[in-house]
This record gives structure tokens, C-alpha cells and sequence, in this order.
């Protein structure tokens, strides 16, 4: 059995809130777009990084929640980047179509426009 | 007395958590760089849209925080946009200078690789 590499990185050195969760950035790696934010516990970023898909905890469903599990938009990950205060990740990813549930490329669709919220994405065409 | 624009956005209509905050990126106009993330409550985010400079709220200082107010690596808001679920906002930003304490370019620095980590950028050689 060969171990194919050392993982000398602990998920527990990072800085997890009070619920036992630090918010992930996805961005994309071919374009640098925000995607969305979500959040992780240690055990979904130790996830993350062993299977490369990017695994976040659902807060509101309260279970782990691998992106695109059942859409089938899955973000694999490219690079795990920790801040300088180690309570926030930038998950830098490949997705696979949409990345928000609203079938838009990223979450952040709504942006101020002289007072006003105006839509920037709209939803992709699948095919089916 | 003109008013310049009207303003019908209220950020009261934005999802705070427990605390009054939500989270806020901030993301590099000209590169697509993911600078920082750090928070803001509702007040913060109505100064950022009135002054055009990105303010946040100092969790551990307790008060209003406008980026950059101390060592002048203020952060232009280009454009302020809101998520889906509407508790997380990406700002688009000019960035002057550093926007880590650290003096780099992002609070992002430290990247994963093999399973260890890795500086991935250095602190920038500031003028005197």
C-alpha cells in the first residue's frame, strides 16, 4: 500500500464560529467570478479537500451537502486558500453549470444600480 | 437642494444573522482578486452606498470600520451586489494598495498544496 501523499494539514486549526462553522467562497478558477458562499464545518472541509468535491454543511437542512450531488453541478476543487485569519476559505473550483439554485452561473445576480437592484445574470438554458 | 440620486434600496431588506451582521466579500474590480472577507450590519452597508468607500463593521473593535481609514488601502466601491438568499453581498472594489494587514494584495495568501501550506503571496514593498 503506498500512501499517495501526506496530509499534515488539520481542518481543526481553522477558526469555526460559534455554531462550529466557517464561511467557503467558491470561485471560479477559469473566470475569477464569485460563485456563492456557504458554509463549512471541519469534517466538510477534511471532505473537501480527500474527495476534491467540495462539500459544504447546510445549515438549514442540517446534514453535509456535496455542491451539485443531485443537480449535478458539482464544484471540484481546484484550491483551498485560508485567510489571514484563518476563519474564511476561498474554495477556487471548477463548476460544472450553474453554480446557484436559481440556475444562475453565480448567487451574486443582484447588484445596486443607482439605488435600485437590478438583475445582472439570467438563468442558463440547460439542455436536456 | 437637488437630490443627486434617489435611493429606494433599504438594507434592512438584507438577512442578518443573529448579530445584525452579514457577511460582505470583496472582490477586485480589474483582476477578479479575491481580497478579504469581513462584515457589515445594516448601517455599514448604508454608509458603503452613500460614501462609495467600502465600511465594515469591527467585530472585535465594535465599531464602524472604513477600510482603509488608517493606512489609507481604502476600497472604492464599484458596485455592491446581493446573493440569492440575500444575507451574503459581494462587493466590486478598487482596491489601494494592500488590502491585507499582512501587506499583501489579499487576505488570501495561504494556499493548500499536497495537504500542506503553502505562501502563496508575499507582502508588497510599500514607498516610503
Amino acid at each position: 500500500m503506498q500512501k499517495v501523499f501526506g496530509m499534515s494539514f488539520d481542518p481543526l486549526t481553522l477558526k469555526y464560529n460559534e455554531k462550529g462553522l466557517i464561511p467557503a467562497i467558491a470561485q471560479e478558477e477559469s473566470t475569477g467570478d464569485v460563485l456563492m458562499m456557504a458554509w463549512m464545518n471541519a469534517e466538510a472541509v477534511q471532505r473537501t479537500i480527500e474527495t476534491g468535491r467540495v462539500t459544504y454543511w447546510s445549515r438549514s437542512r442540517k446534514q453535509f451537502w456535496v455542491k451539485g450531488e443531485t443537480s449535478g453541478h458539482v464544484q471540484n476543487l481546484v484550491e483551498l486558500r485560508i485567510d489571514c485569519d484563518r476563519d474564511c476559505l476561498l474554495v477556487v473550483v471548477q463548476q460544472a453549470g450553474p453554480a446557484c439554485h436559481t440556475n444562475r452561473k453565480s448567487c451574486f445576480y443582484t447588484a445596486l444600480k443607482r439605488g435600485e437592484e437590478v438583475e445582472i445574470l439570467s438563468p442558463l438554458v440547460t439542455k436536456n
